[in-house]
């Protein structure tokens, strides 16, 4: 057996990787390109191409109009039931719609105007910055008596389900938390937090973005409420691609959210002057679905049903364990610390490293400096590098040559000082 | 001169379009297909497919996440600035972004907040029912003091602004009106109905999502203060992409909407806990933008740019006048009626007819039966068949066989009674 830092190791690891063959379903471009941000933007499944040359010739070209009648008009639903079976969910409790933002908006609202006499949203200061403003402008824009409380983190990286629990009260409408933390990767109970909000008769809405395609999920098991996702990091839907949203099915005819496009009534096509909510899910929609940008998504989530979301994250796990002990070993010298949980249980599927330089260091990786490939991983402000691991795609030999590279490229940072 | 209802007519006036040449900037694929609801959902043009396929291989597949900042960040702003150009706004008062009835949403919201001490909002019971939805749903949510008042039609074609006028009051927050109208085409007057909003106080939100690309507007020139449109209609931008925003440059710093999305605060990328809205019209911005759909947009503007919207809408209006010239000699004899108006001043670019057996009629001519080629119209409960005309590709020969074919399959169909 090769050590650990030996190249071969990594080889070791590629060839009795159970997953290896999925590369070849994505378009890799430059071989030697080592991509660490399929947690921002995941790569390009080949089969879309197909899909997309065929959606615009015989599709958008031949079908014209007739399209909605084709297929078109039931995407949102018919891969919000994909999704479904990524997340744990029933097929019928998932839509693709909207920006993810947009969708937060839309669950919070409409659980708002459920929770008759309940004025208190609760999240947490490390949630991503889209979440806390969406909810910030809830609470500016319904005014008083609506509140938003904003739970401090004692360590950068997470923050304990006993201080939600404790803050939360029976004045608490919604908890809004996101599963796995954007900068560190942190986990957040799911089941423990949701089990906080239903003892004190708060709903939770929870934001899945960074877990959905690498980390199994069970929102039925937990009894979650509400989530919203997003589709163009792990599942690799491209650039901006719709967002999706989950209501538990017993409360979906019980809520109603305010953006009321047609869409979202029982009968859009009797064109009707007065709004009836569609029964079911499909009341969550708003607008006309936009259809390449969902045709482009359908085939990474075919990639992650045959992969099977047990696979990814084993494979996830090891490769951020093995990320760490390459971190131990290279960067822990050079004044690197860790940003992400050492215990794999509480990280999602990428790792945090933080470093004085890290904005240099990031900028040196991605122009691949000195005849070397880039290293494409993201700097997130003010000294975080996040190498994010798309386990349907990376191979150990990324993860090898991607820490190597920022071990070198610091010490030649470090030297210049 | 060939008699108007000869083939050879339309053959003549086919040869005299200075625009035919853009007919095949489009996927036509059957050349006997009559598509008529190019208003519904416009054709493929060509370029599009070349520069999906470029926004694929080169872009998504070899930028990945870089391509944020190779020009798909600025894609809302860029394609906001050529839509502005067709419809006579400042290239920085458009803004590409969400579902048309998102944009409705929050625009509606952000002037509602705006206009302190005023609760009423006004619109007309032609407007889209979609329209209709968002604007009752915002009542809904908003509750007292805050009122829609929806106003009748005398004729079920139009509304007169004189009925605006004495509608609007010192309570009058904000006017939402169509221009072109969803089922007759008829033309709003633009002018006087920013008028009549401005001498009282309130604000005026068009929706301009049947005009642009076939109407000429001068959104500057009227002083309109907010409107949104649509892009799959005229503008050829395929099915469901995204919509269109506009806020007159002086009010952009002064509104504030309520979904604050991380891609209208002022930096998003400092990922700061604390929104901040952009200055100028990015505030309206929520989410990331969706980029395949927004490439696919682009070839649509331009071709509508080469062509220019004044001749677009000299062709349009010949077009729709050759259409009711059709129709007075073959349909009025067969219990048709025309539900658009006479006046092509009052008209936009559909023709919309009327019939006790609409949807029997269009549903034979979808079918193109007796060997056929299929009649591509839409229907509209209870007895609209819509005509469309987009001037960019239709011909003057689809106009006639289209009007023949509604002819024949009509006479059959009254036979079988």
């Amino acid at each position: 057996m090769p050590k650990i830092t030996d190249l071969n190791y990594a080889r070791l690891l590629d060839r009795e990787d159970p997953l290896a063959g999925f590369r070849k379903e994505f378009h890799i471009g430059d071989p030697d390109l080592v991509y660490l941000d399929g947690n921002s933007l995941g790569r390009l499944p080949l089969r879309t191409k197909a899909r997309l040359e065929k959606m615009l010739d015989s599709e958008w070209g031949e079908w014209l109009i007739r399209g909605w009648d084709n297929g078109w008009m039931d995407l949102p639903s018919r891969l919000g039931g994909k999704i479904a079976r990524l997340i744990g969910a029933r097929e019928d409790e998932v839509l693709v719609c909207d920006a993810t933002s947009v969708n937060l908006f839309k669950l919070a609202m409409a659980a708002l105007k459920f929770q008759k006499g309940r004025s208190k949203l609760i999240t947490d200061e490390l949630n991503f910055p889209s979440d806390l403003y969406v909810l910030q402008g809830i609470v500016d824009f319904l005014g008083k008596p609506y509140e938003l409380e904003i739970l401090p983190s004692d360590d950068g990286i997470g923050i304990a389900p006993e201080k939600i629990r404790a803050a939360t009260d029976n004045k608490t409408a919604l908890l809004s938390f996101t599963h796995t933390y954007y900068k560190s990767a942190f986990l957040q109970d799911m089941v423990q937090v949701t089990a906080i909000a239903h003892e004190k008769g708060a709903m939770i809405l929870w934001d899945i973005s960074h877990s959905v395609g690498s980390v199994p999920l069970n929102l039925n098991a937990c009894g979650a409420d509400l989530a919203v996702g997003c589709t163009y990091k792990y599942l690799n839907g491209g650039p901006g691609s719709p967002a999706f949203l989950y209501v538990r099915r017993d409360l979906q005819d019980r809520l109603r959210q305010p953006v009321r496009g047609w869409l979202g009534s029982e009968s859009p096509f009797e064109f009707g002057s007065d709004y009836e909510p569609a029964v079911g899910i499909r009341r969550f929609q708003v607008g006309t679905p936009p259809v390449l940008s969902m045709a482009s998504m359908e085939d990474g989530l075919d990639l992650h049903l045959e992969a099977g979301m047990d696979a990814l994250r084993g494979k996830s796990i090891r490769q951020t364990e093995y990320m760490i002990k390459l971190f131990d070993e290279w960067l822990l010298p050079l004044s690197f610390t860790l940003g992400s949980p050492r215990d794999p249980g509480r990280r999602g599927s990428h790792v945090s490293i933080k470093h004085p330089h890290a904005r240099e260091i990031t900028d040196a990786l991605i122009r691949g400096t000195g005849g070397a490939s880039p290293v494409i991983p993201d700097f997130r402000r003010p000294d975080n590098i996040r190498l994010g691991i798309a386990p349907i795609y990376n191979t150990y030999q990324e993860v090898y040559t991607g820490m190597l590279r920022i071990k070198e490229v610091t010490e030649k940072i470090m030297e210049g000082l």
